[in-house]
């Protein structure tokens, strides 16, 4: 069934993913996590910003094309205070890098992917996103980011 | 202290990471990932391999410059299989490309933090890679990887 979706949907096997965006990191307290990557790792912060929808305040260290982007709660509502709350600091998801993120969800719609947001919004740095469920995804929560 | 580390060890301020190698990800079906990422996301298989070590089946794809490595266990006594037990499908670890792990792991050392590999040891694909635990990487499996 794949087989023929991807020859409906993607006739010329054009990739959707165009590298590693970024590794989403839940961090109990940001201002560390910039220090050690900083004076250790000797990585720089590229972005900051604090993200209404989820109250959740990000850091985007660059790292080569890609970033490790740290996510700090802004308050105990946070669904990232509840990811810390639940399993401590670690891996929340991964984005992918897509051209188009409208697409990128049409062709995973299509293949039967279970998808968390139906149509892409808004993201953090002025970008395009939508997540994909783990559940179609071997357990892991991706994000697809157009810039 | 880590500023005097750093200003010690790395008085130019170089980068340690070069960018994102891989993103490890265990999977009960290799097959099925592969197939999975060919025929939805257009991505392809550039390297498989039996890590003996691990007991393992591995397979990387292909994403901008860098992988997805899809893990197996090839028998039950794999760490895999153990971590796919406990927690299911998911990420694994991240592969940190650097250009010296020697180097890297000289660096991460002396600023006190936790390896799991106290010396570089050969990874799959002829790489020379470390491990870094957790504990001292915000709950991320870190492994370093010189190509």
């Amino acid at each position: 069934m794949s087989d023929q979706i991807h020859s409906e949907v993607m006739p010329e096997l054009k990739p959707l993913i165009k590298g590693i965006d970024h590794i989403g990191i839940a961090v109990f307290d940001l201002e560390q996590a910039i220090s050690q990557y900083r004076t250790i790792w000797g990585a720089e912060v590229a972005h900051q910003e604090y993200i209404e929808k989820d109250r959740v305040n990000e850091a985007l260290v660059a790292v080569g094309g890609s970033y490790l982007q740290f996510l700090s709660p802004a308050d105990p509502s946070s669904p990232v205070a509840k990811f810390l709350e639940r399993r401590g600091e670690g891996i929340h998801h991964i984005g992918y890098r897509v051209d188009n993120c409208s697409y990128a969800v049409g062709v995973l719609k299509a293949a039967g992917m279970r998808l968390i947001d139906e149509a892409p919004r808004p993201g953090s740095r002025g970008t395009t996103i939508a997540f994909v469920h783990p559940a179609s995804a071997n357990g892991m929560l991706i994000e697809l980011v157009e810039e």
